[in-house]
């Protein structure tokens, strides 16, 4: 069986960080702002599932974005064709992590050249099996489920998005008519919440998944993910680490490792969304122990196989 | 191998509680304000504990504190020996819930009788082998286990204590002398990092086993729990329930539950603690479903069994 291909959409952007507590730099020294840090959810998400399959990913970066950072993805077969260099600066984000590194605030974004971004993708990525939408507006993601759907293989097998509380408040019916053309959301607590309404979580699953995606994966950051389809429902615990530097990240780690494994597997049954699972929070596990992308962009298949070990070990029961 | 007898010390009291949306009264009627609602940890975990092994109790309640419930209990096979009625009001909390059915404000408590209590265990008592130390002044669980290791097994075979951030804070001297007098300390995930001082869990949970316990539960409410010791980390989730009503007493449900199917097993090595947990999860759900201990007021071994095998599937991940 061969691994299949992923493609991905979303952003690449720099980052500026400022965390509770001093952090060791690369010259060593610690300090609590990291300026021009590399991210974005494309950047994230296909650096993780790179570990695991080919990766093309579509997105805009500025005439500022450093091309040893294209270089190294290109060295870890992610395709960069689908990368569109604007003149312009690259899209920004600058936030504040506080105490706990959960909550954060905003303190600036900048668009820049992310603001008349239109995904195009490349001839040969129109038949990609496998496809991420990363959280930008829905009408783009809408613009390139379009583009799929004129691939040779008449759209992908797996079409999975993720959202953010922006558009679901504000581009609702978009969003409603991307759902119904998903097979998989992945969202946060907070925006399946928002999305449907209701605070319980097991009612606002079957809420959402009455309105289009057969399968949900709801984050709840250190506290794991949870899993529903018609099938049942599975909660995956997050691994219980010592060191928590920067979750910048981790959600697109996250999806790139449920997207990795599913590419390498190629099914998407439940038990398969399940390991899946696993390796999604073996794979983001890697990237909140370091600043930026730092914990990720040398990531190995085999690293991420011994941390699926760990959270085997974590939620195994055992016999009466 | 018969079932041992469980020991537990703590409260019993009455609850006014208010919640964020009407609930179904006895009469039928949704109201948010239940006021007189019967409580305290005692009841709640000794409740809880009944569905598996016999129960003793040792607590104090007032003239006002119904009779029915007692004898409620005594048909539950817990034994009421140990509960003093003193000539006073019982112990009363009322609290409010926030709108998540998490957060909740204190808006009044009485101890009443409970300001005086002494803990005084009938003889045949002090031979308890699983001990619970509700959350109550460090000093009276220590007074319970001076009497304990007066009886003739020497000591119980395990003994288990709840705190809180109240003693955490006030009492923190006694409470070291306690922890290294337990075996397993069962407390949240605030409580844990104020104890340790230490925020990240997995460097709290090994300060805290350091203090003397060599086992340890934190507690994470609607995500769960963890268990610590020296052979390695589990994660038991929380049931996803479609109806939150009350969440009041869970944690000693949940507690109840541990020390229950501690008590059947009758082995308190690392995979039965693991499946101990499973089984507090489960019977903690049964709590959550009703105001006060309307959940678990009849609640028998048998319904137990069939929300745990609802938590094996939960967190079953499969082979690759």
């Amino acid at each position: 069986m061969s691994t299949k291909s992923i493609l991905i959409v979303g952003s690449m952007a720099f980052d500026d960080l400022e965390f509770p507590v001093p952090v060791a730099s690369a010259s060593g020294e610690p300090r609590t702002v990291f300026e021009d840090v590399i991210g974005g959810s494309a950047t994230y998400a296909s650096l993780s599932a790179s570990a695991f399959a080919p990766v093309r990913v579509v997105a805009v970066v500025g005439r500022d974005f450093p091309e040893p950072m294209l270089e190294a993805m290109r060295a870890r077969k992610i395709c960069t064709d689908g990368i569109e260099r604007a003149d312009g600066l690259s899209f920004r984000w600058r936030g504040r992590y506080h105490e706990d590194l959960v909550g954060r605030t905003s303190l600036d974004t900048q668009l820049n050249v992310f603001q008349d971004f239109r995904p195009r993708l490349p001839d040969a990525y129109t038949s990609s099996p496998l496809v991420l939408l990363g959280n930008i507006h829905p009408a783009l993601q809408l613009e390139v489920l379009e583009q799929l759907s004129r691939g040779s293989s008449g759209g992908p097998e797996l079409c999975v998005a993720d959202t953010m509380n922006f558009w679901i408040t504000g581009e609702d019916a978009l969003l409603a008519k991307l759902l119904r053309r998903i097979d998989l959301l992945i969202i946060n607590d907070e925006e399946a919440r928002l999305l449907s309404g209701i605070h319980n979580l097991a009612r606002a699953a079957k809420d959402i998944l009455a309105r289009g995606p057969k399968r949900l994966v709801i984050k709840r950051g250190e506290h794991g993910s949870l899993y529903f389809d018609d099938d049942g429902v599975f909660a995956a615990p997050a691994l219980l680490l010592d060191h928590v530097v920067d979750p910048t990240g981790a959600g697109d780690s996250f999806a790139g490792g449920v997207l990795g494994f599913l590419a390498e597997h190629g099914r998407y049954d439940h038990g398969s969304m399940r390991r899946a699972l696993v390796h999604g929070t073996a794979t983001a596990s890697f990237c909140v122990e370091a600043v930026g992308t730092g914990g990720i962009q040398q990531l190995a298949r085999a690293d991420v196989k011994t941390r699926v070990e760990r959270i085997r070990t974590l939620l195994h029961v055992g016999d009466e």
